[in-house]
């Protein structure tokens, strides 16, 4: 791995090397979450999610406000969204599941927007065929998250574009290519579509407000790369009378290659929805861990879970129990717990997930259509 | 008059300044219409419209080639539109009205785009739902002129951009920021709305195509001002599998005012099809002329018909008769005629033409819906 690959890269589309948080926080301009501010959530979730305990959303944007909104009795909205470039993997899962947890936490509608247009045009590789192919299939995961039917409303930015388009413009209007260039970086040899497609990803956070005719604050839970949109739109929504839309931002699931890295082009770094079981246990004994070369050292010299894609994973998603957690984390320091034993039991546990995912997904079949909007 | 309104500027957004078609046609890189290519059009026709004996069509590209795939048995198609930012004026009629003689003499199905998006982001005074009205209220315009609701196809670029946009996209991601740039002279203050529509203008070349399964050679008859739209489509045309768009180029009909003047700021200088005929009547009697200053003089020196907005109407629209025209011609030189009467007499022409058309226009919004695509 050379330097260059270490350096770190975090931006709408692409995310490399070392993610140094604290820095990106500074970077951003955003506020770090706070203990207080995941209890107010917990309150009214009635307890307080992994992801939340974990330190897993690591800053926001008015969390506060939002929370206050809905204190004062208040309607509140969420929204996210994917891009579908490929398959879901469970990166993608991190956020949509703690939607579902503040969708029945807040009784909030959730605006959910697949960016197939925004695929299309940024990547040389794909046709608007198969982004458009991978936003049904992608929706497929997003009903599996048990989303509640009636409060989630699912959109393609190109299969829905007739409920979209008049605020995307109303948008673009007040958007400068400058501004543009400046957010995203973009340069004069990108393409029209890109420069425009900001005004899509903007727009939805006014679409609830617009759709209900009522102004809604509207949070968005989602990774950090993806602040630049909100930026752009915070500065200009009080302009077109509605909310600034909140954030909060969370961490990358890491991959299961050395250093945490998941990279689409290497699927063993990923375990993905759609893989079968047997096959993502496998990526699991494969992947990188915090431990020694061999048994023995490993008994004698402990391991580094900080390091460790098996831990990480634990940590992330898969043991929901913060007792068994830190056993976990003991046990691999002691060298009471080797790599193997410890990779044979994620994989079942990810071998019994993926079980009863697919085939929540497969039933999403039947009822996909009552989540898109019309 | 100061010299820099003299200056002439043509460009899809502003024509203002004596027009030198000449020049134009130099500029623009385009190839003059000819007797012969009038001929072949006429003979299709079975008779040669007005406009084209009198050269308001001044210029084409690849028009000849569009015939040729017609005398080959091949389908032919059409594309027009309009820029909804008011009501129509007899100017915007030109190129509908031979649009309708084409669609006769082609059995060419003519694409009608209402762009409702453009004036919306490129003018800071309209809103989307006054560009929107005015789409649905030109629509009648379009209607009245006759066009087989079979064959005519109109869409709003915001109401029926279901059906617009996947397109749009395609071309979107042919089009750099620097080509466009260089195309329309964007400014980076401009806004990525402005930046984006070009995608949907040059779009609908392909539209027909696309719908229908089929590569069908597209002919464009509008004004002049447009030509940008059509260098930069017939730039990658080829390169996403479509024809290259054939053109056709009107001149612009003259205005009321002085030096042929035309202004949506200044109503007096152009006769709206909405006008009440009395209205229409006032303004031709205080239109500018060509003739002297008293009626003594003009019977002693004669008019310039040349510099005359009132022989302007007649020549590009309401004297079907070239004997006819020929003879207010010699008359208004000579004397004989003195600017009065023949304002009279226009003035009546275009009052009976409003009548009919506005019972036309009436009519016309039973029909609407079936002119729309779907």
């Amino acid at each position: 791995m050379t330097e260059e690959n270490e350096k770190m890269v975090v931006t709408p589309w692409e995310v490399r090397g070392v993610i140094d948080y604290d820095k990106l926080i500074e970077q951003f301009g955003v506020q770090p979450m706070t203990p207080g501010l995941a209890e107010r959530i917990a309150k009214h979730a009635g307890y307080m999610h992994l992801q939340l305990r974990r330190g897993i959303y690591l800053s926001h944007r008015d969390v506060d406000w939002w929370l206050g909104e809905h204190e004062k009795g208040n309607r509140v909205g969420l929204y996210t969204g994917r891009g579908p470039s490929g398959y879901v993997h469970l990166g993608h899962l991190l956020p949509w599941f703690f939607c579902k947890y503040l969708q029945d936490a807040f009784g909030a509608d959730l605006y959910f927007q697949m960016t197939d247009d925004e695929k299309f045009v940024f990547d040389d590789h794909l046709s608007l065929d198969q982004t458009i192919g991978y936003t049904y299939d992608n929706a497929l995961d997003v009903i599996a998250c048990g989303l509640d039917p009636e409060k989630t409303h699912i959109f393609s930015d190109t299969e829905h574009i007739q409920h979209l388009y008049k605020i995307a413009l109303r948008v673009s209007k007040r958007v400068t290519y400058s501004t543009a260039k400046a957010v995203f970086g973009f340069q004069d040899s990108d393409n029209i579509g890109m420069i425009w497609y900001p005004a899509l990803q903007a727009m939805t956070c006014f679409l609830q407000s617009d759709r209900d005719g009522e102004n809604i604050p509207c949070l968005i839970p989602a990774a950090i790369d993806q602040d630049p949109y909100w930026r752009m739109t915070r500065d200009i929504a009080e302009k077109m009378g509605y909310y600034k839309p909140a954030q909060i931002h969370a961490k990358f699931l890491p991959g299961l290659g050395k250093g945490g890295k998941m990279s689409s082009s290497m699927p063993e770094t990923a375990i993905f929805t759609v893989d079968p079981p047997e096959v993502a246990e496998n990526k699991v004994m494969a992947a990188f861990t915090g431990g020694q070369a061999t048994v023995k050292e490993q008994r004698e010299k402990g391991g580094d879970p900080t390091i460790c894609s098996i831990y990480a994973y634990a940590y992330f998603l898969f043991e929901e129990d913060d007792a068994k957690l830190i056993e976990l984390e003991k046990d691999c320091r002691s060298g009471a717990l080797v790599c193997g034993d410890c990779k044979a039991r994620l994989a079942k546990v990810i071998s019994r997930f993926l079980v009863d995912f697919q085939a929540k997904r497969e039933k999403a079949k039947d009822s996909i259509q009552d989540y898109f909007i019309k």
